[in-house]
């Protein structure tokens, strides 16, 4: 039985969740765009669970365009500005793969592409307030960094570009990729005051395949091509009413749960923090990152160590899951943060999630220990 | 209790589908690209689906990518074109919005569209190969229309396509939407020798929220952001595991039964036809229409009728589900074959599945009867 600490990568169905998938699909078997009865009741259903959503975010359901995942959130922000004008994107340097790939499109194209750092995992007010120019269009600085658990300031850093804004007379979207804070510390969507926001639910008991992107004015969201003209013309294809009740669901069950576990997970990361300190290991998350996630440095290469835990029944990640499908990118975060690479390759990610128990923490370093101690 | 005649907008999730969802969703909770156990356990059950896809539709599984549904297949397709150089695209005109839609920011970007005729709802091979210039770098028409069922010559027109190729030493692509044909008859991928096709797994009893795209050649696709690199880089996205499991279970029941439910469900399509006819509708689907699509003028407006055989308990549609959210298109793709606007205002789908029954047909001549004759 594996013991699973891999929780910001993937998390399990939910039981609730997965009722409330079957249960929709079973009641509610029309097509939201269909006119006739079986489709009104499944388009009705699918505007309670919106507002639903909406309510547990405190934004307007108006606001919320679902999607397919966390990158489609992300592209269906970004293709929007392949109908603007082109100018200036500033994007930090710890940004997830689905934000920084669009990058090479966007160059392509004549968009002038700005990275700025992250020392010690988080970008500085001060720096994005420096390298805003009267040609910046969009900055895009994630919620809740997914190797380190650092939460950026997200709301200084908008209040600078709010500012710059006002200086310059000139409008700046701030994009948010905040699939980390869903259901967790570091998401105020409201209080921000960000543009744009990309959540993912299966990383929170929530089903594959169903994400949601939040818009503070939802006119910008202009896909590529609006299809079948769904979510009000944002977003076409057939509507995942099953996808977005287990959401719905997952996420409720999160947010009732979420001061609780918080403060649990909190012990927990402590635990860990403590434990593997003692060993010799240095952790590489800031103090005030999300208690979820602790990334430390091991003595052996990633997957040479990831496999140790591995044989000892752990489930842990050398870097982000997606990252390893292109080796090096979370290195690449973790350099972006100050820390080299030399180190960087050495690095352990240990997620936590809401299943996760104190025993497993004990198991966890005991296994650390006795790696390390031979 | 609704009798349900909507099938080419949607179907209700099998209760095989729903099980293998959930099962898998429960047996393999980790991310086919994290590097531990679990996460190569969901890895390999996933290359286990699409082998068993490929089997099915008698490719090569590394000629399948999953994504969240044609529409996504659609732009994955499309978007491959903005790395190209530009040239022209051929596309027929009475293809679905997620295709069509796409050709506004093709055009802008510099591309020429030229939209060819489809009279009596075919494109003809000889309309094809007239309209091909040495410029042309994609042609598109589906495989089965959704409004009217008519099953294109695929294989022709690709061959047309191939025999111009030759002639002119240029590759042009040729896709081929697919989502009507996907269990019935109309496919043959293989045979028809297409450069790509799209489809959809909840047409045929297969959850919302996944579909797949074929290439012939998976090198030609490439995302504008790959992402996390999923799916061999050309779909980035978290894959859903207990989504393709459901979609391969729907596939398979639908490829176990597709020739006795054909032959069953053309039978009915015969009894709509002459029951339909003797009332004095016209059918305006082609005789050798797929059976699971019948489309008729009705003596009123499209949404008075549907509306009148919704009030006795019928579920019918009056165009395509994804045109209700833009007014007209379905008209627009009669209008295509050569059917009047005032006409086309009054088209009636009726759309079969597998659940189907001979009592639904009896039951719903009647109603068409009860409705004309007073």
């Amino acid at each position: 039985m594996e013991i699973y600490f891999d929780n910001a990568a993937t998390t399990p169905l939910s039981s609730r969740a997965a009722k409330a998938y079957i249960e929709t699909a079973d009641l509610y078997p029309g097509n939201p765009s269909s006119i006739h009865r079986l489709g009104r009741k499944a388009k009705e259903e699918l505007e309670r669970r919106r507002c639903h959503i909406a309510s547990l975010l405190g934004v307007n359901e108006r606001n919320l365009i679902f999607t397919s995942g966390a990158t489609e959130s992300i592209s269906l922000f970004f293709s929007s500005l392949l109908w603007m004008e082109k100018g200036t994107i500033v994007v930090s340097r710890i940004e997830h793969e689905a934000v920084t790939s669009w990058m090479t499109y966007l160059k392509k194209i004549g968009w002038n592409i700005v990275k700025i750092k992250a020392k010690g995992g988080f970008v500085s007010p001060e720096e994005l307030y420096s390298s805003l120019t009267p040609d910046t269009k969009v900055v895009a600085v994630m919620a809740v960094n997914n190797v380190t658990g650092a939460i950026e300031d997200t709301k200084s850093l908008v209040e600078c570009v709010r500012r710059y804004e006002k200086e310059n007379g000139r409008k700046i979207l701030f994009f948010s990729d905040s699939v980390q804070a869903l259901g967790k510390t570091g998401l105020d969507l409201k209080g921000s005051d960000v543009d744009g926001a990309s959540f993912s639910a299966h990383k929170i008991n929530g089903p594959r395949g169903v994400g949601l992107l939040y818009a503070k004015n939802p006119e910008m969201i202009r896909p590529i091509a609006s299809a079948g003209g769904q979510e009000s013309g944002h977003r076409g294809g057939t509507e995942n009413l099953p996808g977005v009740a287990a959401f719905d669901e997952a996420l409720t069950e999160w947010m009732e749960n979420r001061e609780k576990d918080e403060k649990r997970i909190g012990e927990y990361n402590k635990m860990l923090r403590e434990s593997l300190s003692k060993l010799g290991l240095e952790i590489i998350s800031p103090k005030s990152a999300s208690p979820y996630i602790l990334s430390v440095i091991s003595p052996l290469p990633s997957e040479v160590f990831t496999r140790m835990l591995m044989d000892k029944g752990f489930c842990v990640s050398s870097g982000s899951a997606c990252s390893n499908n292109a080796k090096g990118k979370s290195e690449g975060i973790l350099e972006a943060m100050g820390i080299r690479n030399e180190k960087a390759k050495r690095a352990i990610r240990i997620s936590m999630g809401r299943d996760t128990k104190e025993e497993d923490i004990i198991s966890l370093c005991k296994a650390f220990g006795e790696l390390i101690n031979g």
